[in-house]
């Protein structure tokens, strides 16, 4: 399970049923939870003067692709699900089923819920708070520094069932909310209202999101999308999304 | 020509005078084509759910820069030229002299012409259809989902000869004209007639790409870029394009 | 120092307490000085046909992060540090106590100042011309053609002490002028003046920098940031930015 190329630390506790790929380097202050695939040529629990000495802690059954690289002194919670060259620094809390995207880029100290999913190309700045159900287009960029550079750190946060979409720059402490919907290509200067759609640069609000409708001639609407989408969910939540009458 | 640390299937259909450098990993689901160089720490061949038993196929005379990534499953034509770190996913068929520049990544399921040239960082989504002669310049995103998250998927199509400009977002399904012109940092929402340029978030048309001149005092016209720009082209090409009052 | 898989070319130069990482290849033509550190998965010293036989060298008292690859025929100065994943290619030099942040790309033939520093996702087209003390922050892109593709470049010229803030696209042969400010997002078409702020696409000159102030409710202002951002410079730079009435 563990490929003769890899160098395992001794000090790391891996559990049962963890495979291990080839070139993949495995430091002392780790901690991968049972039926969990590290792809090869990854780098796990980088050592750093900022993680207070925590471990790098992975949940079970997570699959990490190649060429990533986890920092020590953070939390992921089972199931997390990488693309290839992702990067997680230190200090950050991170929920359940995580699904971040090849070559996304995680700055440490950030708080993450459960089933959050990035595509490709996501950075996000340090400090940044995010909520359940998020997801995250390609190329998007959440900031945190108010006046750069600077010593200070103002990080977005954004709430339950958001959704901003690719290439977008969420300037630093702007609350995106509740089952907004930024649209791609925004510069995001302001709070975003929960069901609101914003587009431009700056963004403006132009709708609720409601209005957007489903492409397949059901005149639905496309939103909240856990009334259409509902792959690699539980049942439990997708039965709560289809009989609720609302997020 | 095979570095004694890479890891080379057994399986795979290596051709002769193939090169590949240290700590590369070639799986068994490859063929790689004679007179080709593969980078050190490259993953070729990587195993995929969706690649239908398909091979990876590297065509002839090719150059594969190191850290790069390719699944099984996708086909691509002779003298294939890559920057490092680029990822080409499963069942995407690309043509011959294709440029695939540093970071960039291809989703898969792609139909990709012949000398496509894409600079580094571009980001091409599942299902975009590109011709032949296309040029795609650095941190350009093709999108898919009209309505993100959801299963419908509407590739963007990008017509032969067509130019997109640095830092674009192109959205789903929007089909960029022959020798058209897309501006740096354009979001493009609507289609792109043939010999326009379109700039802006949105972009909207601004006038022919005839109107461009070159910077040298010739007074000549900059578009079609076929009638100056010929590195890299086939003697063929470039005395058609020449000759042709037009492209 | 040495990690046993890493491989070192015996015609590199390397200087005394140089740490190399597990995996990591140095070719030929490197020279590293003393106290340096290179992580695991790099590659020093790539071949190019364009480095004229001009070695690639590492100052001493740097720090290059794993998966990192340098170029043959660039010269670094002392106290490099990078982020994982860069790329410097062939012939820029670089002065001293250079940052330059994960995924970050210099395309080569580029000169850049002393105490410059990027971010992560910085794109530095090649012919770019950058002073001292600049900041630049990610996922931004410095152009270089101004009509591509074409064998034009007219490389960006930043000054000393300008910061251009995320997601920005510079075109080709702009000057962004000393203490200036480029907003996230922007576009920019047009030379920027010194302490002059510009945001938007196309960016346009909204005031002087000093009217934004810092949110430490001491009405200072935030511009220029020498007067209270002095992690990591040098006494001698501090005590003069704090003392000089201005920058």
């Amino acid at each position: 399970m563990i490929h003769k190329t890899a160098i395992v630390s001794e000090k790391a506790k891996i559990g049962n049923d963890v495979k291990i790929g080839a070139f993949t380097t495995i430091y002392d202050n780790v901690i991968i939870e049972d039926n969990t695939e590290v792809g090869p040529y990854c780098e796990l629990g980088v050592e750093s003067t900022f993680s207070e000495g925590l471990p790098l802690h992975i949940g079970h059954d997570s699959l990490i692709r190649s060429h990533s690289i986890f920092y020590e002194g953070s939390s992921i919670g089972n199931r997390l699900r990488t693309g290839h060259r992702v990067i997680v620094r230190e200090l950050s809390i991170i929920g359940e089923h995580f699904h971040l995207g090849t070559l996304s880029d995680i700055q440490g100290h950030c708080r993450i819920g459960n089933y959050v999913r990035t595509h490709s190309n996501v950075h996000i700045g340090q400090n940044t708070v995010i909520g359940n159900y998020v997801w995250i287009f390609p190329y998007t960029v959440f900031t945190n520094d108010p006046h750069p550079p600077s010593a200070t750190q103002r990080g977005v946060i954004v709430e339950d069932y958001a959704v901003i979409a690719t290439m977008c720059v969420i300037l630093p402490g702007v609350k995106i909310g509740r089952c907004s919907l930024v649209g791609a290509h925004s510069l995001v200067k302001r709070d975003v209202d929960p069901k609101t759609i914003v587009v431009g640069s700056p963004a403006k609000p132009v709708g609720p999101t409601s209005k957007i409708k489903l492409l397949d001639n059901t005149e639905k609407s496309a939103y909240p999308w856990t009334k259409h989408y509902h792959k690699g969910y539980s049942q439990n939540d997708i039965y709560r999304w289809i009989n609720e009458n609302n997020d």
